[in-house]
């Protein structure tokens, strides 16, 4: 199926990840969209952990994230991710949705910079490597 | 000491929070936040558990945050809380701190609105449990 | 691929799970053990959350685990599962694997029993929906 | 206060350390002995970071965890640690218990060996920082 994203995977609800109120708590969405970004740069032929050792740091400066629906035990969600580049910063535009119902859980704008060698850099490298 | 903020605390990094580049992984912001957040209401007398058994739940509508410097294996940190009331939204104000260098490690704003029965309140009677 | 175990899961490590040393944080490998079991109930057709809404809670008792190697950013592990009645207890043998090289990385007796309806009870409702 | 115990400390539940069942997850007791060991190192004037800038690497090599009675949301326990030594391995013996009740949640054996340089040692230069 042709998705208009740059890219989209799933993930499911691990029970752990639910508070006392049986939903899933607002840190773990990080956790996910952490996670979604991770295996986009692996559908791109690259990790973090290749990137780390060429010593190219992709770090997060900043995150806004809206939480519109919650995810309980047993859900399973899809996340996509879509990327702009803003000078030397990456913002990966990322949305999850329950993927049972479609309900809009979370929509996130999360600002990227890349450190080479420890350095804040335009990031050419990494951009080229994730071909954007 | 008084201090000019609402509300301080301090936390200690766990070895755990951090990840494989021994820097505390971004998500675990959001939990020092959090602990804050509810170690304020028990400095106002009341505590997430008793509002929910009176039917009060506050609920993270959304968060801006900024990672300006990273916490590690280690550290501790000073976290600061102010209230500003928008409407039915509560704004949380909140600063972390490195305690020893007093370098400046997040700032972030998370907007909370309380549901009363379940329902989107105006918010009055937590205010009121909460002194704001 | 016929398994000679009575269940088999793969997972992959996620970059938060590791600590300061780059491995694997110890506590989380009860969680991988916890979703293989969660999965292990799923591949039966039926789950935590369905067997709680029965009143039938399995509540881990006891748990003896083996670190025989670590698992680092990146890998992906075989868990498996073979499940063995004492009396009221059900004594789940797991163990992980590296996936890709084969190293033996976990070995783990985990003691479960269930409650009904909030009573320790001999487990065979339980047995009986796991085909146990 | 005199503890019969070499160690004592205490820590409180976090709500996100709580599952959809309203207790504490499994996982997180392991987090919670594992502070309770970095806390007692700390009070014998040494920590995990400063052994690892000396090579000294201690690794928990196996656990066995009786789970008595769970913690909610909002608990506060009482932490105890022992320690013999069995030839190179270090044996710590710990506890946790409800502080406002008394009541035994957790009885712990976790087995600890001390890398040295990366090989196993006898772990004499750990047990001497430790006054052990």
């Amino acid at each position: 199926m042709h998705s208009p994203h740059l890219f989209e995977t799933t993930l499911k609800v691990r029970d752990y990840e639910t508070d006392s109120q049986g939903i899933v708590n607002n840190a773990n969405y990080l956790h996910y969209l952490e996670i979604a970004r991770h295996d986009f740069c692996e559908s791109r032929g690259t990790s973090f952990l290749a990137m780390h050792s060429m010593g190219l740091d992709p770090v997060v400066r900043r995150i806004e994230i809206d939480y519109l629906q919650s995810l309980t035990m047993g859900d399973t969600m899809r996340l996509t991710i879509d990327v702009e580049r803003l000078g030397a910063r990456f913002l990966f535009k990322q949305h999850i949705y329950n993927a049972a119902t479609g309900a809009h859980v979370v929509k996130a704008d999360v600002t990227v910079v890349v450190l080479e060698q420890g350095r804040l850099s335009r990031g050419d490298t990494v951009a080229s490597l994730l071909s954007l």
